[in-house]
Parts: C-alpha cells; sequence; structure tokens
C-alpha cells in the first residue's frame, strides 16, 4: 500500500513522451536523471531524505497488467506497437541514493537514475511522490523531535492526513524523524512501528460520569492507563477522578500511566495537573499532551514551564504544517546515444533558480577532525578532488565565487549504488537504524544550522570541473536554443 | 485504493476502547456520533463536502482478516474472547450525510453515524481521514476554478501529493471541486476522469534543440500538441521554434493545440507568446501555464492581463497550500440502552470552541424566493420548524443570542439517508454529477460568502429545542464532572 506497483501512478505525459522517444527511436539511449530539491522545507537548515526503500520497491516491481494496457488503449492515444511494449515493460536501471536518514541539501542529487531513457522517464512521477512526501515528513519530525528533547513524541495524525498512503507514509517518515509511536494500527502492522494509544471522549461520555468511565478503563488496561481528562473541567473535575482511580489501582498493586491534556492552556494545566499528581504521590504517573502541536507550540510550551512528559503530535506533523510540499524534481543531467560518449544536458530556464547542474555527478560531505560537518561538493563523478587541510568549492549561482574550507579531514561521497540492472543490490537497512542514522548524522550539524528560525545556510558548493562544465554549456546553450 | 477496506485504518486507541465496551457490557448501546468540523479552511467562507461515496464504501466492506486479527493478537493488549469478536466484526449502522458537492459550515454534522457504540467507534479514524482529506481539496479546487473563472484547470500534483492515495483522493476532489482534468493516470483509471498532460523539459533535452524536439512532438501528435517553451529562453528561441512547427502544422492540415509557460513572469511572457500567436495567424492555438499556481497567483495573473487560457495547477491544489488539514472531528451527541431512551450526550471541555452539540440532529437550509441560501438552522431531527416569512434561530455560542431571518421560501433538509443496517440505500451520483452539484450549489451562495479573502460569514444557528437542550445538558453536565 505504501508501495504501489503500477505504472499508471505517473503523469499522462510521461506515457506520451515515451511512444515519442519510441517513434524518435532514441528510447534506448542512455540516460541519467537527478532527483533533487531547491529549497528545504520550513525554512529549516536542512532536509531528512527518506522513502528510498519504498522507491527502489517501486522500481523493481513495476509492471503493466494487461487491464491497464487495455485502459490506456480506450484513450486513443497510444498506438499498438507501443501498447505491446508496454505489456514488457520492466525497469532495468541503476541507481544511486543517499541513504535515508541523512541530512541533505538543496541541489544535491537525493536519487541518481541512470538506464534507457524511456524507463527513466517513466518513473518520474512516482519516484517524486514518494521521496517528496517522505523527505517532508521526517523533516519536520526531526524538528518537532529536536524540540520536544529527551520526551518522547507519539505520532497521531490518521484522521487528518492526506488519505490512507499519506497517513502509513507520513507515520513511516515521522518515526524516521524521531517519533517513538504512531497510533496508526496499519503502521504498525505493515512498518513495526510501536502503537500507541489512550482513549477519546467518547469513551469518557459512554459512562455515568468520568470517574466511572476511569475506574472501567484502567479494570481493563490494568498496566498502561492514561486517562482523558479535559471532558468536563481538567482541574476541578478529570484531574480529582483520575487521582481518584490511581490511587485504587495502586492498592490493587497496578499503576496509572497518565493523564492526556487535550485543551485549554496546557503549559498551565501542565503544572497544575503535575502537582495534584505529586500531592497525591502519584509521582510515576506521567502528563502526555496533544492538541494542535508542532515544533513552536512544544517550543513555547518549553518556555513557559509546562510539565510534560510526551507529547502527542497529529495534524501539523503529518500534514508538513507550514510547508506542505517539497520541491524535488527530477532532471535530465546526462545522456549518451548507444555505444556514443556521456554528453551533459541542463536545463536554462526563464528563472535562474530553475537551472539545472549538468552531468553524472557525486556527493562529498567533508568533514573536520571532530566529525562535524564543513560543507558539501558536488563534483563530477569520478574526478579526483584531494579532500584535506584548505578545499575550494564553487557556489552553485549566480556567479561561481570560490569558496575556501579549512581543516578538512575527509569527505564522504554519498550517492552510493543500491540498485543495478533493475535488481536491489543494496538490502535497506531497517526502520529503526534509519532513524538512528538520522539523529546520528544530525549531531555532525552545527546547531546553527539546526535552529527553528533562521538557520544559518550549510554550503553546497560545486567541484572546479562540474563548474566549468555548467559554465561552458549554459553559454553554449543559451546561443543554441 | 482510494478506499481501503481494512479496519486496521484506525488509531489504536478505538480498539482499546472496544474492547473496553465490551468489558463494560455496553457495546450493543445504540449511539450517534456526528462528523463535523469548526472552522472552514483557507480563511473561506465555505467548505464543499467530498468523500462520501468512499466513505460508505469502506463501512459496507470493512472486514478483520485472520491476519490482520493475528497481529493484533501478537501486541498482547487483547484477550481472546475480544479476537474472536473481531474475525466477525460487521458495520451494521445506519448513516445520514449532506451530500457530497455540497457547501457546508462549521457545527453543521455533515455525517450522522448511529448504531451500536463498538460498531460506530471503531470506523472514527477512517470515515475523518477521507472526508477531511477530500473536502478540504474539494473546496481548495473551487476557489482555485472560481478565480479561473470560465477557463479551464488541468490538476497535475501527483508528484507532490502526500502519497499515492494523497493524489488520487486528491485528483477525485479536485474534479469535484471544478478542475477539468488531471494528469493522474490512475485517477483516469479508476474514477475515469479525463486526463490531459504536455510534455517536460527532458523532451526538448533529448533532441538536438528546441526546433527539432517540437517538430518529433508534433509529427507523434498531430492533432493535439501542446508544446513547453521555456527550456531555455520562452521569447527568443521557445517561441519562435513553436511557431514555426504551428505554421508546418497548418500546412499538413493538423492544428498546433499551444504553448505552456512554466517559469518566469507568467503575465508579461503569456502577453508576448499571445502577440506572437496571433501575429503568426495561430490564433487558435492555446496558452496554458503553470508553475506554482493558487487562486491568489491566478487572481494575480487575471488582474495584471494575463493571456492564459488554462492554467495547470498542482503542488499547492492537492497539498491544501495555505491550510493543510480540516479540522473535522467525529463526536459521540447520543446514546441509548438497548430498549431505552435516547440520552444526548455533548462534550464541553476547557476550550469553549470544542464544545460539541448534543442530539440527534437535522440541518435545515433555507432560501428565499430567488433560491438564494440564507442561513442554516441545526434542530433535533423531528422538531418541526415553520419555515417560511421570519424564521429565529439561535447563535451556538457563547451566549445563544437569538437572530431573525427575513424572506424564507423554503427549507430543506441536508441530512439524508444513505446506508441502512449497513447497507448503502442511497445509490451515489457518478462524479460529474457530483461536480456539477458543487458548482450549481455555490452559486446559491452570495458572492460575499464566496471571497478569496474577508469573506462574509454565514450563519448557521440553532433551533429552540437544540439551543434549550444544549443549555440544560451544559449546566448539568459542569455541574456533575
Amino acid at each position: 500500500m505504501i508501495t504501489p506497483h503500477s505504472p499508471l501512478f505517473t503523469d499522462l505525459y510521461e506515457l506520451t513522451m515515451i511512444q515519442g522517444y519510441l517513434r524518435a527511436g532514441i528510447n534506448e539511449r542512455e540516460a541519467c536523471f537527478d532527483l533533487f530539491f531547491r529549497k528545504n522545507p520550513f525554512k529549516s537548515g536542512y532536509t531528512i531524505t527518506a522513502g528510498l526503500e519504498n522507491a527502489l520497491e517501486f522500481l523493481e516491481n513495476i509492471r503493466f497488467s494487461s487491464a491497464e494496457v487495455s485502459y490506456l488503449e480506450s484513450l486513443g492515444l497510444f498506438e499498438n506497437s507501443f501498447l505491446d511494449y508496454l505489456e514488457n515493460f520492466r525497469f532495468c536501471g541503476n541507481v544511486h541514493a543517499i541513504s535515508e536518514g541523512t541530512p541533505v541539501f538543496p541541489l544535491e542529487p537525493v536519487l541518481r537514475v541512470t538506464g534507457p531513457l524511456d524507463q527513466c522517464q517513466l518513473v518520474e512521477s512516482a519516484l517524486l511522490n514518494i521521496v517528496n512526501f517522505q523527505s517532508l515528513i521526517a523533516t519536520k519530525s526531526t524538528r518537532i523531535c529536536m524540540e520536544a528533547g529527551e520526551k518522547s513524541v507519539l505520532e497521531f495524525g490518521l484522521r487528518r492526513a492526506h488519505g490512507i498512503d499519506g497517513a502509513l507514509s507520513a507515520s513511516r517518515a515521522a518515526y524516521i524523524g524521531g517519533c517513538s509511536a504512531t497510533s496508526n494500527v496499519m503502521a504498525g502492522k505493515i512498518l513495526g512501528i510501536a502503537l500507541g494509544g489512550t482513549h477519546a471522549h467518547s469513551w469518557v461520555m459512554s459512562f455515568e460520569n468520568e470517574l466511572e468511565a476511569f475506574r472501567q478503563y484502567a479494570r481493563v488496561y490494568p498496566k498502561n492507563s492514561v486517562l482523558l481528562v479535559d471532558s468536563y473541567d481538567t482541574i476541578k473535575s478529570g484531574m480529582p477522578a483520575a487521582i481518584k482511580v490511581g490511587l485504587e489501582m495502586r492498592q490493587r498493586g497496578e499503576k496509572l500511566g497518565g493523564v492526556r491534556l487535550d485543551s485549554g492552556d496546557l503549559a498551565e494545566l501542565s503544572c497544575k495537573a503535575r502537582k495534584m499528581l505529586d500531592e497525591a504521590n502519584l509521582k510515576d504517573s506521567k502528563i502526555i499532551c496533544s492538541g494542535d502541536l508542532d515544533e513552536y507550540a512544544i517550543r513555547d510550551l518549553k518556555a513557559r514551564g509546562a510539565k510534560i512528559d510526551v507529547y502527542g503530535v497529529g495534524t501539523k506533523l503529518v500534514t508538513a504544517h507550514g510547508d506542505p510540499s517539497l520541491s524535488g524534481v527530477y532532471k535530465l543531467a546526462a545522456q549518451r546515444p548507444p555505444g556514443g560518449e556521456w554528453q551533459m544536458e541542463m536545463k536554462i530556464s526563464d528563472s535562474p533558480e530553475k537551472s539545472t547542474l549538468p552531468g553524472i555527478k557525486q556527493v562529498w560531505r567533508m568533514s573536520n577532525a571532530e566529525g562535524e560537518m564543513i560543507a558539501d561538493l558536488v563534483e563530477l563523478d569520478g574526478e579526483k578532488t584531494q579532500f584535506s587541510g584548505k578545499v575550494s568549492g564553487y557556489d552553485p549561482l549566480p556567479d561561481y565565487d570560490e569558496k575556501f574550507y579549512d581543516g578538512v579531514k575527509s569527505a564522504e561521497p554519498l550517492l552510493k549504488s543500491v540498485m543495478s540492472k533493475g535488481k536491489i543490490t543494496a538490502r535497506q537497512p531497517k526502520l529503526k537504524k534509519i532513524r538512528e542514522r538520522a539523529r546520528i548524522e544530525l549531531k555532525k550539524l552545527r546547531p546553527a544550522i539546526k535552529r527553528l528560525t533562521n538557520p544559518e545556510r550549510y554550503n553546497v558548493n560545486l567541484g572546479k570541473k562540474l563548474m566549468e562544465q555548467t559554465v561552458s554549456l549554459r553559454t553554449k546553450k543559451q546561443g543554441n536554443g
């Protein structure tokens, strides 16, 4: 469900273009496409990649069923030879990718797809859909979880997510970004994410009064009851009833897991609730808060001294509130005719920021002796660069200014081979590992770049060779048209 | 895909609550839940309902597979009798709903679900997910399509949508709101929506130059070529090449469908492009524009005199830019024990705006002699109200002020029976009909309420009986706790 394998999961123009490539006899030309984005979401200083595992599964399994081919036939746009060709369509290309859970930056190829032009073209829409959305949510999740600090964050966005896959993909990406559990049972089953949850107001309203409702809930869940205390009046009625039940549970040798606050002034209410729990000697019972939370609300709650142990975050996480899309694109960077030489390609455009970087590229991440990330260098793949001491790079736009970086100790090539001739070559890590990677890699990023607001910019520069090729191709293309 | 039937498409707490209802012996109590929202999205004056057809399909088909029950067993939360119960779970309740494509307003029940408490509870998350998202996008779509006026709007948001179902559901809802076609081939196949599209920059870059690329495209699609002219320089290179090909096509008795502008200043470029096409006597060739468009960008383009025939709208439509979630909720409004009387229920809450309206309700839409909508009245179902001449209603919050409406000619009950004992009773209209309904119903709404910014508020009032019951229950609950 999270990885649909139908090739109809595409924009119509991919199919019309491919029929055109076949007609022009250039479909078997080898092409290189880059998937990259131009702007970090949420005015963040970084983006966390996610979705690769699902993207690769899609590529490995994509097939046209005969029902799908019949539907395309019914459109009256495609000739028989093309429909026959679709019946046998397989993706047989190669993919290099930056591992899921890695901080990445504008202009860096996150996926590099090479293979026959037609095959690379067909998969554009699906790859973008998968990687754009999951990277967006993983990024949002790191922002929320970093603000929450050591407190755990529970994702429960299902009811406000964009459709079922919007919810499922969001649960996956939210987990990568640091959430500890989800309320989405399907995500639990399919992705193995821990499940969590409390109860709804309807539970409370189904009994005579709150006390009775809480008692009943504690009886069914003696090990892990979290009671929702805001159905009528949190402090006057919900909390006293929860405490009464908590004390009864203790007498039976059980434990009240905690209380959940879902409305009102959470900072004030959480302090009062904490005090009431502590005075009743229910110090182990936690306070869970929910209600339109995001990184900014959490920062505000903490600044106001809120006593919260767990944040329940839904809507604003899974819908990427503030910036509901990542502007990832998939652009042709090079091609070669069978038996010929690679030829670099770039789009110039009337909007300079929409230009692309030509050639088959690698992304180098430079670090200092302490392992802290210094800057990234995008260079043509195979170019030898000295990565020690002082290293220079060039601004991608508009004037290609040269920049120097001191104290470079090492550089890691981020794009790694993950698929060869349509087969996954590198087994993708388990979700927990990806989450751990995101946590570790983010630690290597300077705090100023991780700031919630007005972060410093992390430099992504071009290597010398790529800069020279870009300048020369731009000049040539503008003359050429 | 757009309607997953798995009951795991739920929040964990629905399942834990149901086990609790069973234990407390109240699961067969009859309940009435309202699905409603508290705020129009996008600061709009209205919301367009959508998703009902998919919601009903979900309810009719929901089943637990044995694999799903086994997964739940593995969580260690559920006892055997409950797992057995799940194996036989069916939804056998009744649903009243407001037809898809109807303008609706805060506090009005859009869906009213009655049936055994456990069954109504289980489906909460899925119903909310489906109705929230589709209503959100249908609303956004009407805003964009109203700004675009007679011009047709093509939806192509697949690559930025929230997962595959985010894309598919968005295509459905965007169509309901007025889009004429989608680029999403899957939406074409599953939903029967017309497909549309042009070609990408990669097509242009795959040939020696633009002229050659356009010629090849026109050769393959002699009936419907739209050429993307911004790969290098729209006015100096793209347009002259497109015109050359357009004239060649005419000589062959074919027609250049149009050109697409995707970057730069679209107002200025479209005027220049129109002039160039007209001067070449290609007056029938259309100008299609795309690139981060939404209702505000279209308004701006029109104000600046842009010459655009078709708008291609993607990201900002399918991700509901500006307000990526509709705050729909699903709340218990009444319940009765087997053989007993209906008892009204309401949530009070520490945030007054989070209170709910008790009882089994109907929504009445009052119109004047010209068929214009005057205001809506929410009243207890079955209450007799005189809907002619001067009608009075009460503000829902906070002081229940009385309001009077003159010139009421008729009133229509919006909630209609669509499912009885788990079976769909009213055949849902075809997508095209729903789209037509949205167009017609919106015409009945005063222009001031449809304004893009600062719309007037459309009044939703309580009927006398509902107001009295709400006040009395609030007093009782606050004393009760």
